[in-house]
């Protein structure tokens, strides 16, 4: 017998209630009873977004999402600010030239945040910049860089937008979009949405409106205007993702009951005790400074391959984590606190985690994260 | 968010797989295609109950394949006789009289494991004894009798036979109807075949198909000869619970698959871990001499009701556990180790007993039972 169980940076775990949402009977989406569906779940979107402005969706997973936040916001020959401290920050640099737009890069050292003050000081260097683009949480590194600082400096940049990459953030972190002034937040439903892969969120305000207005680059599936007038009516203009929007409505009822406050608190919680855990296991954290709340990257035990650590939870007992990224795929691995998961699943990972460093010969006392992790939850 | 985990001594939790197969389109049971299904069932089953005789099926919970086992052996006025240690050989003992036969009861202490010899003398004493009832194990105490012993005895006298309610054991100890001499062997569908109840199983012997000729007890819906007339056919006498047995189906394709030695040893880990875990914390265990591998029973700690362990798992960590019953539901907790669980779901609720103890008031030495189980997952 194989219980599976995923703490994947996505796609994540789906709760039962929300998988029967998803096998009901399809629904034609040119209907009266779909359009109504739309209009909750559009609704819903603004309640998470935390916005009053406009929340477009589409059948496609994050990176759609982003390439629209392109394509809709800079002509080819347009300045961009990329704050590159990842491979989602790498993402939207290739994203902004292969469109013809110029990304000027800050790179961050991996693991690190951002310095707004250094976003500061680009903007003011070149002020002809049309958009910061970012990353909430970066997927990567499990980096938060400080979106509520380079809002607040975007925010005095008339011709500037904030373009936010939340697609592992939106949902577990409090990003108030109206409030801080972000522009464009883009999200993505395999993450704190808890839904499988192939839906993605952007949010535009209208700051970033007169930028879509302004802008002739080609696009058509991701074209926001198109998409904006289409929810005017309660549709998509092209064919939705009907059974995962089934589950959207599913899941942003169950927000709403919980309130957001008490969503992000679980999440902070359950990435606090993993953290500390494996702190209490002597194991470091690649991102010590500026953690997110949604992944946290792990630096595998001296001369110990991560990936190794990565396959060894696999198979020996069928839990699916990441090793890192590209320079950090043999010395990091990463472990998500999204999707259907409590605190009890957060000790679950640890014990797991323990146990598969010992089989691999790390001299790992048994139960010690296990005991930071159930001191935290106990208090929570 | 509410995340449920169910460890109570039935219901089990049911896999994605066979609640995905129960799911399935509804059969008519009066077909090829059901017969065809039965047909592999009742294989199945046989594997499982390690007979080549008959096994029945019911559309029943266990008391009435309970019921079956004395209506179809024993004429009013018959004697019986029955090893009371707990609930379910008070069940027994009931039925037996219920229907005007005579029980001649073994009393022994709750959480105390029969002494075959006992049985041996009751049966010497009392030559006329038709039947010996008796549980594998007993699922209120978590007692596991000496099965292999009691049959045996019960193989030396011509005209008895040995009922065995195995409902919590079958499919989680080792129980070989034909080699050990187990004339009868009642299951049910809601402990480890991990499925929702509404199933019940008997195999039969010829030899106590000996006793069914001679029985004329009024009977109908759990009538054996004429179940046994209908699965000769393929079919069920009467309605069969359609998607249940499309459920077990898949199960027992799945037990096949992994084979029963495995099966076996997998449940025998998952509580070797859970009773060393509960030592580890300095609780007792209500049956440390004959503990069954289905059903750990677990003293609360002085002075603190079981009950409200029970209840504050449940309340504050979603997770079912079930209390002692009768003289024993202040004093014990009960965890089963059976249903859709692996050693990981053993270690999650070790560290839930750990954090309800300590949020309970009890000195309890957080994670250090989950390193006792960590221990024995990572040496199996």
């Amino acid at each position: 017998m194989i219980k599976r169980r995923i703490y994947s940076p996505g796609p994540v775990e789906v709760s039962p209630d929300t998988a029967l949402e998803m096998a009901r009977p399809i629904l034609h989406h040119r209907t009266g009873e779909f359009e109504a569906i739309i209009a909750e779940v559009v609704e819903g979107l603004k309640f998470v977004f935390q916005t009053r402005g406009d929340v477009l969706l589409f059948a496609s997973s994050g990176t759609g999402a982003m390439e629209g936040a392109v394509t809709n916001l800079l002509n080819p020959g347009d300045k961009a600010l990329c704050v590159v401290g990842g491979k989602f920050g790498q993402r939207w640099s290739q994203l902004v030239s292969r469109f013809g737009a110029l990304p000027v890069n800050i790179d961050v050292p991996w693991g690190k945040a951002v310095n707004p003050d250094d976003v500061a000081r680009a903007l003011e260097a070149d002020p002809v910049i049309k958009a910061v683009y970012i990353q909430a949480c970066e997927t990567s590194t499990g980096v938060a860089h400080p979106v509520r600082d380079v809002a607040r400096i975007v925010r005095g940049h008339e011709n500037t937008v904030l373009v936010v990459d939340a697609i592992s953030a939106v949902g577990v972190m409090n990003l108030p979009a109206d409030d801080w002034g972000l522009d464009v937040v883009v999200g993505g439903s395999q993450k704190a949405w808890q839904l499988p892969p192939g839906l993605a969120f952007a949010s535009v305000s209208p700051k970033a409106w007169k930028l879509v207005d302004q802008c002739v680059q080609p696009r058509f599936y991701f074209d926001w205007k198109t998409e904006k007038k289409s929810i005017g009516k309660n549709t998509t203009a092209y064919t939705p993702a009907v059974s995962l929007i089934m589950g959207l409505r599913k899941v942003l009822a169950d927000i709403r009951e919980e309130g957001l406050e008490s969503l992000f608190s679980r999440a902070a919680l359950y990435a606090r005790m993993f953290r500390a855990a494996m702190e209490a296991l002597g194991l470091g954290l690649f991102a010590p400074d500026s953690p997110s709340d949604s992944i946290t990257a792990v630096c595998s035990p001296e001369g110990m391959d991560a990936r190794k650590v990565v396959r060894h939870l696999s198979e020996k007992y069928h839990i699916t984590i990441a090793a890192g990224q590209d320079q950090i795929k043999e010395t990091v691995f990463r472990v998500s606190h999204m999707g259907y998961l409590d605190g009890l699943d957060m000790i679950t990972a640890v014990a797991a985690v323990e146990i598969t460093l010992k089989d691999l010969g790390w001299n790992v006392e048994l139960g010690a994260g296990v005991k930071k992790a159930q001191e935290i939850l106990t208090n929570a």
